[in-house]
């Protein structure tokens, strides 16, 4: 017998791994952070101190959120149905410059990742203030992320002197780059908020640390024709003429894309993240996906942040994704149910540089694992395991989560979070924030 | 003291009255199968032997799912992005002739009721064959429901000779019309399944015996090309010339209307049903939903059969509905929280001729209520009650159920229904369906 320090036993593994395989039933042995193996009757073959029961249900690997804003939800429902301007300017900044601190941003990112738990992501990819206060949260939270602090050219409330922003941001970078699960990240707003010269020497410091870069890309008509006007081309073209663009760049949104710019993003290998639910909800508009994923760009999906969601529920975004894509083209077969199952795994893993490591079931990868439910009558019958992650599952079907090795939830219990506390918290800040706006 | 036979206390209520008004905290005492009174400190008032706790819980109508093919359930996720015709005629088309039989829609619709009590869903507009055996699972499940025979000019499983359609369909009618939760409707395929002297008989069939006459229309621009090409004229003018057209028809989908049509919609009263997902997955193209309620049209939502959804779960066909209005108009203030939860409610209430019984807590009025619980992580915090029903509750937040005067659901246990034994026969046919298939 072999020494394991988690056993995952007997349910129906999706491995997501290059051939699809199922293995069914199948075991799964842990140790440490990393699997070991993956196969049927492993409880033949190790000794583990932990179990954790999926007779009857299916494993996975855990989603990957690649684009949100964690810490709001504590303006989750604050301001909808709004205009885009009026939402931001009137409701979603005053909110922020008013009840945004590092107590508050760990406090509403506390909140987000209990929901990720619930609902089956794994890996996030935040963009906010307070980065480091985000970090800790993730980090006590037991999830894995890439934490990009948030670069604008106006005074922030963790930043009030943007020429300051660059010296917070490395700090807050050496602060957290060695750390194991929690790595570090910057996010430039966009083009309209950052100027060339903060864009360069945002990107300069990434490629000094080797961490990604993300960005808000083509959005809305509305930066297309800003962007037009102010340099005369279009944003990716113009991030490319900056030479901002390569691998390593994560382009969020990528809903106004002309074919030349769907090239640039071919050519410098970029990786997109989808927000369908967030670009609906604000009216944006609908993302070529199709287009992208047949030039062979990766594309992951992201839940955007809750206040323009308005929640973080990935397997609700998968089947918004998916259905989207086919009214916009009138084309029911397109972005069928395993392409959009891996945009929210293994596409998400590659956005986020973690390919190698998460977003598959596969020995010698890290065990961030889900199990959900299968005997729930919504759920009746099965026919097609990939069809029912897309269209028929949600978060509450997600039953046990394990990142890095680490039992998170076990029956839909919380193992390490006071779930209740931070309710009250975020009840209380709520109550201020609700008398604030009024 | 009063008596009541049923005591819901002690939760915020959401009555969705012609006032809106919220009671907050309040209490239901129901008398039979109905409301008797809505306010605070009931208990000081009535005596009741059975209590419903809602400490802490949202009360509101329960909602109405105004079309669905219940009996469907049985085919979920059996065959998904595939083109509309594969999928009818090559999957859906034999799957039903092959399996479905009176017993396996009795199975299918119990099914279907099991996930629609779940996810707050208290009463239902089916349409479907062998209608007798799915109203007999609506009326054994505890819900409410239009059970609308459906009729087609092809041999269906239940009726295998078209031209004995009617008889059979008076039958029913007959069998169901004295019925007090269960009634029953007439449903014509559409007009391209049914000519026009099919559609008349129907509708005539459907005065005389005063019940609702439903029909999909305008459901995809193949249908609007083929009632062009065969009738010299689009299909709610075709209808409208037909002498169909009048307050008691519910006409389902409504996706390619010209200004014409609206206008017709809007002279003869028509209800409109709106179901989002199912047009979406099937890429039939968007609704003009708020040309529609601009015109005071009365618009209902249904989530369609579960082949084409692929769920039962009105919370997320809410949320799709509000978003897919939005990106497709480029305004994010249209079709707002409030008026999402009003078509889910009182325009399905409406849309089935039940508006003065159902669709809104009033005294008086059926006492059909659900619950739900407020303190999750993912519905923290809460703003605004209305925008929370649209964008972050799902079915999986339901507590409690009852319809009629009657708790079907307490604290998300089943009281009436063996949920087990009923999975395990709905498994059971599912492997034999899926060999079929191989």
């Amino acid at each position: 017998m072999q020494k394991a320090d988690l056993l995952i036993l007997g349910g129906t593994v999706l491995t997501l791994d290059e051939q699809d395989s199922i293995i069914d039933p199948g075991d799964i042995a842990i140790k440490g952070d990393t699997i070991l193996e993956i196969g049927p009757n492993l409880a033949d073959k190790y000794l583990s101190s932990e179990i954790l029961e999926a007779r009857g249900q299916l494993i996975m690997p855990g989603l990957v959120n690649a684009h949100i804003h964690a810490a709001m939800t504590l303006f989750r429902g604050l301001a909808d149905d709004l205009s885009l301007m009026d939402w931001l300017r009137n409701h979603i900044f005053p909110a922020e410059s008013r009840y945004m601190n590092a107590e508050n941003v760990y406090l509403g990112t506390l909140l987000a990742c209990i929901e990720m738990i619930k609902s089956g992501t794994t890996t996030l990819c935040d963009g906010y203030f307070f980065e480091s206060d985000a970090a800790r949260a993730v980090r006590d939270a037991g999830l894995r992320g890439v934490m990009a602090q948030g670069i604008v050219d106006f005074p922030c409330p963790d930043v009030p002197d943007p020429t300051d922003n660059l010296r917070q941001a490395e700090e807050f970078i050496c602060q957290w780059k060695e750390s194991d699960r929690v790595k570090p990240g910057l996010f430039c707003h966009s083009a309209y908020t950052c100027c060339p010269k903060t864009l360069q020497e945002t990107k300069k410091m990434a490629q000094k640390h080797g961490i990604p870069f993300g960005i808000h890309i083509a959005e809305t008509q509305t930066e297309v024709r800003e962007i037009m006007r102010q340099y005369g081309k279009r944003p990716v073209q113009h991030l490319a003429d900056l030479g901002i663009l390569d691998e390593t760049v994560m382009a969020v949104h990528c809903v106004w894309l002309d074919p030349e710019e769907i090239d640039l993003l071919q050519k410098f290998q970029v990786k997109v993240v989808h927000s369908p639910e967030s670009n609906m909800k604000l009216a944006s508009g609908i993302a070529p996906i199709p287009d992208l994923l047949q030039k062979g760009i990766t594309v992951g999906l992201g839940t955007d942040g809750c206040a323009s969601n308005n929640d973080l529920d990935l397997f609700q975004e998968m089947d918004t994704a998916a259905k989207l894509q086919k009214v916009a083209r009138f084309d029911p077969t397109v972005l069928n149910a395993r392409q959009v199952v891996h945009m929210a795994t293994t596409g998400g893993a590659s956005v986020l540089g973690l390919a190698s490591e998460i977003g598959s079931l596969e020995p010698g990868k890290k065990a961030d694992v889900i199990t959900l439910d299968l005997k729930k009558p919504h759920l009746m019958p099965i026919y097609n395991l990939y069809s029912h992650l897309v269209y028929t599952f949600n978060g509450a079907d997600v039953n046990s989560v394990v990142v890095n090795g680490n039992v998170l939830m076990r029956n839909r219990k919380l193992l390490h979070l006071e779930e209740e506390k931070i309710m009250e918290r975020v009840s209380e800040l709520a109550g201020v924030i609700q008398k604030g706006q009024v």
